[in-house]
């Protein structure tokens, strides 16, 4: 198959993640053989609108496994010159003059696609926005989900934490809609429950999902219990209401208890006090694995835009 | 030829200028081929104290396609330790040691040319300070104009916008100036027309030019329209000046209209509002092909000043 | 010999040092020829918290000159993601799975360490935090020693300035102790001379050393004369004080006529009014050597520790 940019979990049909992880197979032995110099002439644009320190390290890593040369801005919202007028489209319109990939994030949604539209080259959604898209975050979480658990038909999911402006959360879970019999336990607190767009999809989907508050209740239930942070500014005047809910959502020794021997715990770093130090030298902490693959499927991504 | 800095327009005489024209050409070629790996050992410093992210990308997009490696700062004047004493020579006299050419934006007039004065290895000016020099933007235009309108000889420019403060026009004027009977059309308010030793300049080199108000009556004169963004910060406390001169100097479909078929309309993006969108679908508009022709020019430039 | 980190000068044997200058002079020979391509596949991590522009190019211009690539970020503790909750550790956690070495600059004593002693991959120290560790600084103005006076076992060495803060200082003077018949002379006002820990730890190993305040007393009797500068910042409120000691510890044209012929004058760049530049052209003026050997030296390290 063919994919011109990489802008949203949706975009990828069930033989398209099949071959996906397949390229990523791949990649997994090119870089046990310490990468490749295939892709050496090749030169990646990392356009970041907000910053986002550990996602452009993955992707450029990524490109250099390949081979490839980078270009790369932390934070290009502040690295333009005086100019007011900058457009995005604009920006676009030259800097893909300059590369063979733009990897961007942008800070509002829809900014991804508004740059797509407009670019002679491919185009992968590094984030856009808060509760917008990080359909690469998702498709590692994906990928890991498979090879730490060695399902995805069948299995049962607890995404935890803020859900409401959580984006990857929201990415994976259209993905994970796509396999068969997979149900998603939202659990979160009732001001931050996913939102009802995912909601509606999922019905009109046939995907099984349930609204639950009480974290302690799912963890027996599942094969992945999904983290996310708490963001302290979601609670303005109520450090009371905060410091409850990192309380109930936290994972600790005792909720690894609950927790199925073959079940995994993931997270998408960098976390903010939603798992217990102890956790981590636990077998079934696959968070770091998680950054591992993100080299994988970025590599596999960054080769297939480039075909 | 060899040359050894590239620190402003003036510097380059007609038959480097022919030289350099020879050389671009053959980067398209190579470039095309999609690169090079002959200078796949050499090392260029982008040292900005200034942002400039085009600029920047242009460069080192420019260096990767020749095969080169580049150590880059964005920010450099943020980007020091706290030690307040440093001095751009000092900096310059350490970052000369670590690479093959350094590209450097200064935030002071003839800062370059202090960094110059001092470095063992090759700067290009990519820009230094407002009203100083920018000769890469210029030589690429020059590129630009050529390629697209096939003359220079003879060739009828008008040069719109904030003339006063615009180091872009500034730089692209003394090359013009040196071509047989051009004629140059300064359009600006008069608070920002163009200054007095630049005027001087033409007269001395008996340089055809005038100073005109009205753009329209101007548009089916030229060749070339070359336009610039007025900065909203020069009308302080006066936005309806301000919005009269951005209406005034604004090219759309209306402006097209009394422009030849074959004239062409340039900016060095990034734009503020200075060209209507419905503009950018024409033929005519040539400021989305300045990008790819600051690639070739600044590969050109890279390879000559490391031979 | 194995190394897996380079945390701090205190680490490095007499054997180890030995080596590594070893290494440094085949690394010497692979500079003059252009560098190496042996590095290719390799990725440095330049993960820098706090600001340091020099050494941050220096470490990467080692790095290019290997052959090898880098993805780095000039200020790390801005360019995260909004996430409060990072954690030094988690980061490394995941850089590691990006690279073959890190190179971390942290704003705290002890950072380093930490990501250290849980990094998959080997650590570089480029400085943590005010009055820690600069080891490769220290190894270099060690090697700058070596090749400039041909000696170290018998060297007199004056070091000037702020050697309460200084961790440039306090690193090479670790380094320097090892030597037999070194004698260290500590020149700095009381206020600002060198810490207690040091002073005892050279009593402990029998290293000869001398508090002064004078520093053209000393100056007749030193093979090297090691410049720092003095932060205003250390004399709040107390302009005259701080202009005193600028004058005191200050190197002209004058200070050069107490000095030896074969003695010389290091700075670890940038300077603040420490030296004046009529001793830039004389040829015991060491500082610009210091960079060059810089490259060479981290070009050691580099590839030690990812053998």
């Amino acid at each position: 198959m063919k994919i011109k940019h990489v802008l949203e979990s949706q975009q990828f049909t069930l033989p398209m993640l099949t071959e996906l992880f397949e390229r990523a197979r791949e990649m997994e032995i090119v870089l046990k053989r310490g990468g490749t110099r295939d892709y050496d002439k090749k030169v990646m644009a990392s356009l970041f609108y907000e910053s986002g320190l550990l996602t452009r390290f993955s992707f450029e890593s990524a490109m250099a496994r390949l081979g490839g040369k980078v270009i790369s801005t932390e934070h290009a919202s502040k690295f333009f010159s005086s100019t007011p007028g900058d457009e995005l489209e604009d920006t676009i319109r030259v800097v893909d003059d300059f590369c063979d990939v733009i990897v961007l994030r942008h800070n509002h949604i829809g900014g991804v696609k508004r740059a797509a539209a407009v670019s002679k080259c491919p185009i992968i959604n590094a984030g856009d926005g808060k509760g917008g898209q990080h359909p690469t975050q998702a498709l590692l979480d994906l990928y890991t989900i498979h090879k730490e658990t060695n399902k995805l038909d069948g299995l049962r999911v607890a995404m935890v934490g803020d859900l409401a402006e959580g984006r990857t959360v929201r990415s994976l879970s259209y993905l994970l809609g796509k396999y068969e019999r997979v149900k998603i336990y939202f659990v979160a607190p009732k001001s931050l429950q996913m939102k009802a767009d995912m909601l509606s999809h999922f019905e009109e989907n046939n995907v099984w999902f349930t609204l639950e508050e009480n974290l302690h209740s799912v963890l027996p239930e599942v094969d992945v219990v999904y983290t996310t942070s708490i963001d302290r500014d979601r609670f303005s005047g109520s450090d009371d209401e905060y410091s409850k809910f990192k309380k109930e959502y936290y994972i600790d020794g005792n909720s690894l208890k609950l927790l199925h021997n073959k079940a995994i715990v993931m997270n998408p770093l960098s976390r903010d006090g939603e798992i217990a130090h102890e956790v981590d030298s636990d077998p079934r902490a696959a968070y770091f694995h998680q950054t591992q693959n993100g080299v994988i499927i970025r590599m596999a991504l960054l080769a297939w835009v480039m075909e």
